[in-house]
């Protein structure tokens, strides 16, 4: 599963019917930003843990619904305290950004370095 | 899921029995071009939700459908208002390009920096 | 769904059963070289649409085919004439290479830039 | 399956229903830090065998757990003696860092160099 | 399906019943080292196609098994003869590195460059 930030919901209103009515939040994984559904009721801000692959279709609600990542939990401390994690640290790239920005540099990052 | 923008349809004339007459639309997700099959009826410029894994066959309309990447929303609005994104920003790899260019250096992006 | 071009024909003489005598194509994909099940009869330098996760078993021809990547069918026009796409134009790591190599800085390009 | 050293376990109160009580832990795959289900008992520092795709739901302990990525085993020895093996390697990523920290640069590190 | 080289065997006595006792290899992608239940029997330097997602558990005996990752066969030449690749050629990166190292800069490598 990705630890991932919630950022705000997104909507949209021309979707398939299989979707149903349930509420998708867009999420930030490293540097990307994603969409997943929201099975537990996060607010913007929140570290939530995403679940993909297949598991994403039960973890929504029904074997046939069409999610391909799935909010199944909130993390109750993230980072954890006292854990010296870079993921609280501005960097050269998210310097002057929003909170949402800064954690745009935490775990799952794959972007490639500078000189 | 992934955020997309639709850039054009694509033709293959010759294709498996299995993809039927369906419409395909490149996608732009981040710098990487992907194929997608198209649920909801998107137009080029659309920002859309594509969903993948194995939740995509079912969201192409039918469990055996071999997609593994299918438009299932349009969003409302995006980037957001007064979002402050990057998404919109001219960058140096996408200044002068066209919209859909632009777009590319979007959410998702995986590409590495330079010196 | 990804958008590859073939470079050539794969031969591994020794194989699970399971995988039968099917044709296998080593396939670009942006910088990296991947292997898909042919189910269409392409030909080296064909640009080509490739589904993976488990819609590549089925459309492989059947459910238990052992396949994450199957060649559905071939591009009619690629690059698009007209678009102005960067993925025809030689940069810094192509120049000189064949037309296949030229091919790996296009779609599904996730290798880093440089100084 | 991914090699990845187990970071610290983690706490979510608040979870869907089906993920049930079982222990999660944080493990870092490369640069990345992911959480996985955990179904053998792992310590932190432990350098372990994570499986995803939808395997990680039946090695999770039943074929509806909501899982994208399980552990499934130990690794005896990792890295492996005499193997001049640059994940022992500090870099100037990880200079400095704690032993997980060092950790986070080695296999599954898809994070672009520098100038 | 995924270009690998084979680097050594991976012993993990502490594991779920479910693997039973099938053989481990460490396989280079790219840069970055997965692990794969062995299919056919190979050997340490040998190149084999790795079969990934649902797919890998069929391909590993059973449909119950917890695989994500599958050696299917071992490719007859890698690289190919007079194809100019550049999988052989020594980098930055890899020069004194053991053979099993160089192959670490050869197909799906998706590592950033340098300055």
């Amino acid at each position: 599963m990705k630890i991932c930030q919630v950022e705000r919901p997104l909507v949209a209103t021309n979707r398939i019917a299989l979707m149903e009515h349930k509420h998708l939040q867009v999420v930030i994984d490293g540097s990307a930003k994603l969409v997943a559904v929201d099975a537990v009721g996060a607010k913007p801000g929140d570290w939530v843990i995403c679940v993909g692959s297949s598991a994403a279709r039960e973890a929504a609600g029904s074997k046939g619904y069409p999610s391909d990542l799935t909010i199944v939990g909130i993390i109750d401390h993230w980072p954890p305290e006292g854990a010296g994690d870079d993921t609280t640290a501005p960097t050269e790239d998210s310097a002057g950004d929003t909170a949402a920005g800064d954690a745009a540099s935490g775990p799952g990052d794959q972007t490639g370095g500078a000189g």
